[in-house]
């Protein structure tokens, strides 16, 4: 399916290093399927603040829990920022030490979600992107939790999406200087998991494949 | 040596679970450097930005790249935050699912350095951050590439801590439920070298060691 490209307004067209920006509306999806955690920006008495805090892609909307330390983030501009570190970038001089990333950030103001199918269905994206799988097998939000939670939902306009890859680039004199050079790749994993000691025996654990979060 | 703690402005109390919060500034620093990006709250045209950004720490100083996206960063006011994800946690609800994290968020208004001596030493720092050594092997700046480098210096005065570790608190009659509970945890990697491909021949690489990021 054909998708739209991804705006360009003043504030989401790349100024710095332009050659990184990426208008490709899928790279956006991406990069906001393989994470699991943004940084949350939003002006609070006039300072900004970022917070880190899961979040869910359900097509064109970014969900996000509205607790999340700003006294009340309805109706305020944030700006959500979503970061994978691919590796560090090891130049013959100090001045092109880089870093490989893929980055997205989206500005807009999100509205609180009050339909309650809509707060389910939302509150199970987020769940989902943070444990897949889990949705199915965890009892879910009865009535008391879903009241207990604000959920907002950020439209995917107004963004843009910043890479780096490959190796570094050295002024041409340098490659003649006895450094090594080339890239350390990064990589995030997941270990073994640990059962809570409260565990009851017998209950296996079923897999919660975030393997594609890379 | 000890530590004064860390301030507990209006800004900084953790308000939102406050068990989370944390008070020693040794725990501020093992966060800073045990991170190799940041993500840089500014305001720009009354918008919150969240930028991803490298840095490096030096006693109570924290220095950063001045060219990153915000048209200019002197005198106003940021917030910086690193987060280190260190699992997911899986609980027998829904509602309970959770993160394992260390975070830490400075506030302050970063003053541009100016002084070529503590300029040089300030982008050490931020080398050094992403990659411990390299400043003893690359060419280090000249000053072309120093006058072309923005460096900001942000004081460690105001800043908070906040951290979740361990299992899932669940409510206590879910325990009953057969759902399989405990954590996921979650390490940052890094893999085999890859050298440039314009790499002479005969030019070992020399370890960077980030193993002590996690």
């Amino acid at each position: 399916m054909s998708t739209p490209p991804l705006s360009s307004t003043e504030r989401t067209r790349v100024r710095r290093l332009p050659e990184r920006e990426r208008t490709d509306r899928r790279e956006l999806y991406d990069i906001l399927d393989a994470g699991l955690i943004c940084h949350l920006g939003v002006i609070v008495n006039g300072s900004p603040r970022v917070i880190p805090t899961g979040y869910g892609r359900d097509g064109d909307t970014l969900y996000l829990h509205g607790s999340t330390g700003a006294t009340s983030l309805r109706a305020d501009e944030v700006c959500v920022t979503v970061t994978h570190l691919d590796g560090i970038v090891l130049a013959r001089s100090t001045f092109h030490h880089s870093m490989n990333y893929r980055s997205a950030m989206i500005f807009g103001r999100p509205r609180a979600v009050t339909d309650p199918e809509e707060k389910l269905a939302g509150l199970r994206t987020l769940a989902e992107q943070l444990a897949p799988g889990r949705w199915d097998l965890a009892r879910r939000p009865n009535r008391k939790e879903l009241a207990a939670t604000t959920l907002l939902a950020l439209p995917l306009e107004e963004a843009s999406v910043k890479t780096r890859q490959g190796h570094p680039v050295d002024e041409e004199e340098d490659h003649a200087l006895d450094v090594w050079a080339g890239i350390l790749p990064i990589r995030q994993v997941t270990d073994a998991p640990v059962p809570d000691p409260l565990l009851r025996l017998g209950i296996p654990y079923v897999e919660c494949d975030i393997s594609h979060r890379r």
